[in-house]
Formats: structure tokens, C-alpha cells, sequence
């Protein structure tokens, strides 16, 4: 395994690195997330290698298949992509994967951390190329695509590298152990701890964050020595295809079986995620998706590890602030960046009718939301601009959603959504926020606001006053479930509730957010994503509960 | 909390201590297991403490209860308990746990460490007092439920102390986060992580070991925050009676709710443990016990966490040894000590066909057999001694599958077992074990070796050759579970087998055991107790994956 350690002597100054920053909690990333700083030709070459992908087959040499292709991705930019990824069966895929696996679970925790990392160094110098691809699968526009879909996602898959490493080398691989027995000799054993993976683990993938999402799982199952499955959306499966493929090369030249990571496309609705998702071979699952297929997946999913991230509402309570313009700036960005189609993203903002006490004067309800809509619209007053934020609508349950509030149909419109037209891709399906005036103690507001409208919909719901608002918050991620919540106030009282309700519901909490932080994004190495504490996930990106369960511990003990 | 803050200092040091053994996995304990470190009126007193509650009721001030009392339990010495632990509904009882929670969950990890240890150190001192408990309730002889039941129970609950303590301080309190942004000011973020308990935890106790399988699960669930319901097994309340009392008073001590621990004693087959393990509050559950409600928490108990230790059967491979009178004195204890009533007791002990290599010469399947069958008779040969090693039989199952096995029912024996009559106790149920011979190929004999006997029935099978064993080792681990795997050999190849076949089936090794430490006995801080790895077991005593998902953390970043 000569190849092997050359990439840990080349991985090791990082992987220290990174370990150091998972106790520190302060910014760092060996990923440059300015697009700038992959040379002056990375863009264009990264544009050449996607489009040389257009219209042929995706090949993934050695990996199983039945030899059909599966193509179904259609970029949100009206762009026909018409990539074939190699059709595979589920038994077939998960035998190559066991074959793969003892090699790689016998590698050292060192071995595997060293290999992840220089996938993960390869996938970085394509960044260009991986952005292409994110911004035609999800729809995020070219800058959010890049640094989403690029260096940030490797960020979290890096730190899921670096806890798999730090958990696995928590116990010496051989210990002595000497027991004092008064006069007689001590008791001598030497103990051996041998990591042992659990098995295969497969990674469903989303349509919005293919590499995000998928990273922290298939990095955090991989580096533990379990041979991993990825399963793209149907509709998002290039960036994964290429994270695959990278993954399979540097594998096959460290001396491993490339089918360790392998590639589950399908049609759409075929149905591969269940049938992997039951056999006796999948021991881990990391899922992002849908509440309802994630809930099956915990019910039934029975012999696996499962990590799900489902569906969530967040919420912003606004209470007061010293910085009018600058909330409202902070909002108008965070509801409208990649419209509004993170699960970070607020939802509702929730606003006392005893009005916002600011560093403009007291604002009415309706003069916040008055404000707010100006924000967007001065936001996205500008095409390009809007394209820029907005990207693009990443499917058709999301623009259905955008025509229903834009058609009433959620309530009172206090900013309609419009059409934004692109100049470089005439195809786009593009769309400006919808703000929707409810009230907190309607019922039929209460129906329509208290459940995810994902996408472009954002409801200013009018509460009684703060303790109202703060109530509802508590209520809403208890039983919806929230990955952020948010508040602005200038009042310690009112921050210690919001804090109180946060920690009682199990949601982290964004406080007076008005500059270039957003409450939807979260930093590698620092935020948490997710909790795990309520019901909109059941796992965190990335403590060391996250990881500590991919792998087992078998001692081998001897006399000395 | 003044008093909590004497309790942090009282015991930083055996705290920062246990940390250093977490990673040294040398020997180490601060609980002395040799009885007279205890005083020289320790055990009397410890006597007259037990005696003293005999026949009466067991007070837990300010504890739920219906009024009513339940009592069951029946020494296997013979002797009247008598003792009335109070009756509680459960519905009372999570509702006192709910309302003890915000206080314990709001205390910081390291005051819960210190009131953990605190607990301990009070336990430690009536060490002699929990013996006459654990020896009552379980059979164990009095040596080894002063040991078991106290110094290395504390020692397991240390371990896990030290494990959540450590977990939950991997992220810093409060860090700043400071991200360059080139020319322009660096964004600056403070960012809390606070550690949030999961809720109430149930630790449901067994019947032979009711504190060292117990404390785990308690101390883990408990040094995290979460208020914890202790249910013992109905013959064996007494010992968890003690701890849940000692914990209470500390608590109240310290200025938390004593409700933070309850005791939910039931009548045999009640069924509380059911209602409990399904009541939505329930997050967590450490379990001990047979395989068949182990599933049945498993599979149905999906709102909590759920670790358990069920059957599995243990496996010994006989190949060949450089001290045959050690392997057989080092086996003939094994087998005999607590009458093999532990869940880590080798039960089927494989020998070539083809014969034993030793320092003796050449012995046959044959030869080994009556070898060991002396070794035991040796061993119990005297009744005070053979009753100080056996203890008595804990319950009437065990008793029946002796009487089965003297009968001949499980195959020909090449070991009867007897009777043991106690001086001390004649109403003490005593029986030495029985060797059965049986054949690996034989289905009737593989029907009846290859399931858990749990006891003093133990089988010498005869297999072809040690590849066979090997494989007969692995395949029992992989389909029947295994606490602990034991292997006799002095060739490096079968050792290469041997721990081959443990890796693969995920089971723990003793090799070449010949002195005093035996295949039963695991050390806390060195050995983990089970894997996690095979059907016996889904989690270890103790590692991180055991105490990491019993909190989640939260965070709350503001602008710096």
C-alpha cells in the first residue's frame, strides 16, 4: 500500500488541521470558497468538462450495471442535460459492495481518513466543474452552486472525516494492562481494539443539495470503513455521479476496490431506494428528504442505522431591533437566496401587533411587513441581479406553490411573486418571493402557515406580542419541526425566552443577524446543521454522535 | 448551588483521572475491590444494614406511590427478604420525572459529573451493604457480589460518568468565530453550544446482575441530564432500592429534585416495563435481559434510544496450549464461577476430533473432556468451597435446566451435576455444573448447543478439526449472538483464524487465558462488555457511540 502512504504524508498537515478546528469551533476551511482562487481558467474549463457530459453516457468503469442507461435530470435552467448513468440492479450492486468491503475495513482509520481526503482534494480542484453541475440539477445559481455545492459541502464532508478519524483512534489500537495483586505478581494482559465497520450504508441524496447534504453521510460512513451506496435523486444525480466517480479513482489507485463507493441511479419513482433501503446487507442510512419517506424509512428500515433530514418550518420572531435597515436586508436575502429552497430558510416571521420597537421608531405590523416586501423588491429589483440571488425554481411542486400564493390561495398577499426572465439561459424558470399577511390565531391561517411551504412562500404572521410569538415558535418546531430559528430583539429578557424556547424545542437559534451571516447558513467546523432534537431531523451535522456508531469495537486480549 | 460546587472540587481529580483511564485502557479503579479496604467492621455492618430491612418497608422519601407496597423477592440462600418497595403508577411516575428535568438538564456536565461521583462515593462505602443485596436477590456468592456487585459496578458507572462528561464538553461553551472577508471587516460571530438532555431515560435492571448491568445505562443517561426511572427486575429490587435511595438523597443534597431518580418496582410480570418503554416521554432505555422482550423493545418502543444485552451463546475453541493445567483450572473456573449464570460464560467448548496439542502431549476429544471434568470436580470438590465459587442458582428456570441436564435430556454427560449443601444457608440451592458431550454434525445435538442454556450446562462439542471449530465459532457469533469468544491455541496461523472469525462475526477474543484473569471477567476502562457487533448485544459497556446520542446539543450564535 505504497500509494497510501504517500496520500497520508500528504494529508496529514490537514487532517491535524482539521482536527484542531473541530475543538476550537472557530472559521477554517483548506477549501477557498472565491472562485477566483482556482486560476483564471478554472470557470471556463469547468463549463468545457460539463458540457462535454451533455447528451452522453456517464461512465463509471468496472461498476456494476445491467448496461441500460437511466437519464431524467432536467436543468431548472431549461438547458437539456440527457446524461445516461449506468442502470443498475440492487442485488448486483450491493454483492460488488460487500466484495469491496473486507479490503477497505481492514484499512486503517488512518488508511481510509487519507483516502477521503484526497478524494475530497480532487473533487476541490473541480469546483468549477461541480458547480455547473449543481446549478443544473438544483438550480442555484452559478455563485451559490459553486460555493455551496463546492468548497462548503467539502467542508462538511472534511469534518466528518476528521470526527470519524478522531472517534475510531479514541481507543489504542494495543494497550497493556497490568493489575496490581497485592504480593503476587500482577495480573499482565496485552488488549488489542480492532475498529470494525458496520456494513454497507447507503446515502439517498436530495434535489437541492446533492453534495451538501450527501457529503457529511457518505464521508462520515466511508471514512469508518464501510463500503457505501449512493443513491441520487432522480432529478440531481450529476453531482454525486462525479463524487462517485472521483471517489472510485482514487479508491481503484490506493489499492481498493473501486466498487467501495458505487452509484444507485434510477428512473424516477423506480423505486431502488426502498429495495436497498430493506435489505439485510444495509447497516447505515443517511437520508435528506421528504418527511413522509423519511418517516418510512425510521419505521421500516429496521436492520440500519438511520439519519434522516425531513421537512421543518422555521421561524423568525422579530421583537425589536437596533438596526432596522439591516434585519430587514438580513431577511430580504435569507427568504430570497436561492429562492427560498433551503430547509434553513425561515418560513414565517412572526410580528407582534403591538408593533417593533426600532432604531427608526416603533413600526406597525403592517409597516414591517410594508418594509420587508420593499427590501425584497429593492433586492431583486434588478433582472440579473435577482437571477444572481434567486437561481432558479428546482422542480414543479415548488412552482406550483409560487402560482398558489401568487393566485391567493395562501392569503393576502403583501408582495406577489413575479417572473424574472434570464439573458443567458431563456429557459429559466425563475420567480421573486411571495409575502403572505396571516394571522397567528386564525385557524385557517394556522392550517396553511403551520405546515412547510417549501419554496418561495414566506407568511408574515401578526401575533398578539412578543410572549405570543415566542409561544408560537416553541409550538412550531415541537411539532412541525425547525433546522433554524431566529429572532431579533434588543431586550436580554426577550432574548433569554427565544433562548429558552430554542433549547426546550431543540433548535439553534440565529439572534440579531444584519449582516453578511444569513440565518440559512450554517459554517463546517462551527454551526451545527440540524439537532436531531425535534422532529425535523434526527441527526446533526456533525457531532461525534453522528459518527460514532458507523463503526464497532472488537478487543482481542492475550496474556503479556 | 454551594453544595455543588464542594461536590466538583471533592472529586475533580478522581474525574480528570478517569478521563486519563478512558484513554490510557490501562488498569485502574478507585473503588478497592479487596473487602477489607473497607474497614474492619464494614461487612458486619453491612450485615446488620441489610438485616435491619428485612421484613419491612423500604422508604424513599418524597418518591411517587400509590400507597401500596410490592414485594417478590426470594434469596436463593434460602433466607425471608420480605421487604415492600412502593407501589407506583407509571403515569405518576413520569410526571414526577417531567418535573424534575429542567433543573437537572439545566445543570452544566461537569456539576452532573460531580453529583454522579458524589453517588458513588456513597455507594463505594457501603459496598458491604449492597453484597448482602446483590448476594440475596442474585445468588452470587458473597466475594463476588462484593466485587461484582460493588467496586467494579461503580467502576463500569465511572466509566460511563467519564464518557458523557467527556462528550459533552467536545464543543466549547462558547466560541468566537471570526471569518475573513478580504479587504472588507472579517465576519465576527459568538456561538454557544449548550447540551441539551434527551429526555426521561428507563433503565430496565436483570436478575443476576442488577448494578453492574445496571449503573451503565443509569450514570450514562443520568450524567447527561435526563431524569432517569430505574426498574428493577422483581427479584432483584434490593440493590437498585439502595442505589435509587443513595441518588435521591444526594440529589436533594445538592439542591436538585430527588425525582431526577425513581424506582418503578412492580410485581412479577406487571408489566410496568411495557408501559413505560412505550409512553411517548420515554427517550431513552438500557435493557438487560432475555432476547425475546429485548426485540420486543427493539421493535416497538420507537420514540427512545434504545440499548440492549440479550442471550447469545458463548463460544470456547480448544486447538492446542503450552499449559493444559492452566487451560483446564482457567475453563473449570470459568464454568463453575456463579454456577455460569453470567452472560459472558462460555457455554460450548469446541475439541478436535483430531486431538490437542499440549505441554502434556497429544490429548484426544476424549481426554479433554474427562481432563476438564476433573478440573471441575477439583475445583468444587469441598462444599464451602465449591458454594464460595458457584454461589447458589438464581432462579427456578436455571434450577430446571440443571435437573434436565442430570437427567440426561441435553446428552450423554461426562460431568453430572450435585448438590451442594451450605453451611452457612441450608435453605441455599446450590449445583455444580453439568459437561455434556455432543457432536458439532449431529442435528439434534446442534439443536440443543446451538441456543442459549443458560447455567451450569455446558457442552463439549466435538468437532473434526479446528478449522472447524473456527467456523462453528463464527457462525454461532453471527446467528446466536456472543457476549465473549475464547480461544486455546499456540499457532499464530489459528490465531489469525480465530481473530478473523471474531472480527467478522463482531465479537470480543480471549486468547490463551491460563491464569487469574478469566474469559468471563471484563475490567471497566480496559475491556468494553459486548460489541455492539452480533445479535447478543446493540451497544458496549462503554464507549462513545454508548453516551453520545443521550444529549444533543444546541446552539445560539449572535453578531460578536
Amino acid at each position: 500500500m505504497a500509494a497510501v502512504e504517500a496520500l497520508i504524508e500528504r494529508h496529514q498537515d490537514t487532517l491535524a488541521r482539521a482536527l484542531t478546528a473541530l475543538a476550537d469551533r472557530d472559521y477554517w476551511s483548506p477549501y477557498p470558497e472565491f472562485p477566483k482562487a482556482y486560476g483564471e481558467n478554472a470557470p471556463a474549463e469547468g463549463k468545457a468538462a460539463f458540457e462535454a457530459r451533455l447528451g452522453t453516457a456517464f461512465e463509471l468503469p468496472g461498476h456494476p450495471t445491467t448496461g441500460e442507461l437511466v437519464a431524467g435530470e432536467a436543468s431548472p435552467y431549461g438547458i437539456e442535460l440527457g446524461i445516461g448513468y449506468p442502470r443498475v440492479e440492487a442485488d448486483a450492486l450491493l454483492a460488488a459492495a460487500r466484495a469491496a468491503a473486507p479490503t477497505w475495513g481492514a484499512a486503517s482509520p488512518a488508511e481510509r481518513a487519507a483516502v477521503c481526503l484526497e478524494i475530497l482534494a480532487r473533487i476541490n480542484a473541480r469546483s468549477h466543474e461541480f458547480a455547473q453541475a449543481v446549478m443544473h440539477t438544483t438550480g442555484q445559481a452559478y455563485g451559490m452552486a459553486f460555493q455551496a455545492g463546492g468548497p462548503h459541502a467539502q467542508d462538511r464532508a472534511l469534518e466528518a472525516v476528521a470526527y470519524a478519524y478522531a472517534e475510531q483512534t479514541r481507543l489504542p489500537e494495543r494497550a497493556g494492562w497490568t493489575k496490581p495483586q497485592g504480593k503476587r505478581d500482577p495480573l499482565k494482559l496485552i488488549k488489542d481494539s480492532v475498529v470494525v465497520p458496520r456494513g454497507t450504508a447507503l446515502v439517498i441524496g436530495c434535489n437541492t443539495f446533492p453534495t451538501w447534504n450527501g457529503y457529511p453521510g457518505l464521508f462520515a460512513s466511508l471514512a469508518t470503513g464501510n463500503p457505501v451506496v449512493v443513491k441520487p435523486h432522480p432529478r440531481a444525480v450529476l453531482p454525486l455521479a462525479l463524487t462517485v466517480l472521483i471517489a472510485r479513482e482514487v479508491l481503484a489507485e490506493a489499492g481498493f476496490d473501486p466498487n467501495t463507493v458505487t452509484l444507485a441511479a434510477e428512473h424516477d419513482r423506480e423505486g431502488i431506494s426502498k429495495t436497498l433501503a430493506l435489505h439485510p446487507d444495509v447497516k447505515i442510512i443517511d437520508y435528506t428528504g421528504s418527511t413522509e419517506f423519511g418517516d418510512w424509512l425510521e419505521e421500516n428500515a429496521r436492520q440500519a442505522l438511520v439519519y434522516t433530514e425531513k421537512a421543518g418550518v422555521n421561524t423568525v420572531v422579530i421583537d425589536s431591533t437596533d438596526d432596522y435597515k439591516g434585519m430587514l436586508n438580513n431577511l430580504a436575502f435569507a427568504l430570497s437566496l436561492y429562492t427560498g429552497q433551503m430547509c434553513t430558510t425561515p418560513q414565517n416571521l412572526l410580528i407582534p401587533r403591538t408593533g417593533v420597537a426600532t432604531d427608526q421608531g416603533e413600526k406597525s405590523y403592517d409597516q414591517v411587513v410594508t418594509d420587508l416586501a420593499a427590501a425584497i423588491e429593492g433586492l431583486l429589483g434588478d433582472d440579473a441581479r435577482a437571477a444572481a440571488v434567486l437561481g432558479a425554481v428546482v422542480n414543479p411542486g415548488v412552482l406550483q406553490r409560487s402560482a398558489a400564493a401568487a393566485g391567493g390561495e395562501y392569503g393576502e398577499l403583501a408582495l406577489a411573486p413575479r417572473v424574472v426572465e434570464s439573458a443567458e439561459f431563456p429557459g429559466a424558470t425563475i420567480r421573486t418571493p411571495a409575502l403572505i399577511k396571516v394571522e397567528a390565531h386564525k385557524p385557517d391561517d394556522r392550517a396553511v402557515f403551520l405546515s412547510e411551504c417549501f419554496g418561495p412562500v414566506f407568511f408574515a404572521v401578526a401575533v398578539d406580542n412578543t410572549a405570543d410569538a415566542v409561544e408560537l415558535l416553541g409550538r412550531t418546531v415541537r411539532e412541525q419541526g425547525a433546522m433554524t430559528a431566529t429572532g431579533y430583539t434588543t431586550s436580554p429578557e426577550v432574548e433569554r425566552q427565544l433562548v429558552r424556547a430554542c433549547l426546550d424545542g431543540g433548535v439553534s437559534l440565529s439572534l440579531n443577524l444584519t449582516g453578511g451571516v444569513y440565518p440559512n447558513q450554517t459554517a463546517a467546523f462551527s454551526d451545527l446543521h440540524g439537532t436531531g432534537a425535534n422532529p425535523a431531523a434526527n441527526a446533526a451535522y456533525t457531532d461525534a454522535a453522528f459518527v460514532a456508531s458507523r463503526f464497532r469495537v472488537v478487543q482481542v486480549r492475550r496474556p503479556a
